[in-house]
């Protein structure tokens, strides 16, 4: 199957089927996808929440603007970005870069420097802005990932952040939530979606040629 | 091959062979893996704009951090979003929407009406921050879309967003320019990166289950 077939497959699932669960071997290559994201400057300033425990989604379903689809799916991805650069946390992803392809460490000094004197002259809100962008193409890739696997999937922003950092205790790691993906099987009868046509900007207006 | 394989192909490459140039119709599975990119409530509040007038990309190259790149690259897509959000833009989505599935127009009004009273009481700087956050997974899905085709790309924000938008008329069309990607073929010899281990951080790092 190629990756337009796999798109076009997909939707936004609506309801899902709660006795039908995804292996954590399918889970673990969702989350590959999204690690394998490129990111700018190779910062991968996030990490990514997988939440299969009920309890703690019947918390997280207090904050969702979808609260059946967050009891009822599988397990929820949750990506949560950096709240801010630091030069520690810089720092620690160029050295294991250098580490990881043996070559000297502060072998990208000239380059960190350059990034560390954008950032870190900026207001952790900027920063954040940054830092938030990179996890949609990590979300985009998850969902692309789970639709190769005939998974189900919702990405969601329609959620509470503040419910959803709290539940997950994120400022213990310096993150914060940006958005969500539910994963799971469709249940057919109630995800009034799925029987409706996949429409999108046609293409003669979506893109600009020069 | 999977899209976990194509992800580990790619690499964010660092010069292009001029004389090799992709095809328009490999260029367009490209637009429409972006095209295909689920957005915020069915909006995609953006646009895809393909260069490959060598005289435009010259100009482009003037604001680029890698001129190089923009000149001998084959196409640059770039991703340009909303400036902000208007009824008339929502309306127009919806109204594509109802017409293609035959649905009463205003079908989805209690919604629409929802993330109108959200969007339209927002600065202009707030929604575009939205708006181009949904740019991102586009951008995901397309350079995943070329790696499936074994086609080179480097994305990159390393660029003046204000030549871009001048070069490129976007405010004409209520777009401000986000992202972009280089597409083309590598230069082996000059693609220092070609050659280094992909890095990313390790899954244990990555991932939080609960």
């Amino acid at each position: 199957m190629s990756l337009i077939e796999d798109l076009h497959w997909r939707h936004a699932v609506k309801a899902y089927n709660p006795t039908k669960k995804v292996s954590e071997e399918n889970i673990d290559k969702i989350v590959e996808a999204a690690r394998l994201a490129p990111t700018s400057s190779g910062l991968q300033p996030f990490k990514v929440i997988v939440v299969r425990d009920q309890e703690i989604k019947e918390k997280l379903a207090q904050g969702a603007l979808n609260p059946d689809c967050m009891r009822d799916c599988s397990h929820v991805v949750i990506f949560a970005a950096w709240d801010r650069y630091t030069a520690e946390r810089i720092d620690k992803v160029y050295d294991f870069t250098t580490d990881e392809r043996g070559l000297p460490k502060g072998r990208f000094n000239s380059y960190t420097d350059k990034i560390k004197d954008i950032y870190l002259k900026q207001p952790a809100e900027l920063n954040f802005a940054h830092t938030a962008r990179q996890t949609y193409i990590a979300l985009g890739l998850a969902l692309a990932q789970a639709a190769e696997l005939r998974i189900d999937t919702t990405p969601a922003e329609g959620f509470s952040n503040e419910v959803v950092d709290k539940v997950l205790e994120l400022d213990k790691y310096g993150l914060k939530s940006v958005s969500l993906m539910y994963v799971g099987y469709a249940d057919p009868e109630k995800d009034w979606l799925s029987t409706m046509k996949k429409v999108r900007v046609p293409k003669e207006e979506f893109v600009l040629k020069f």
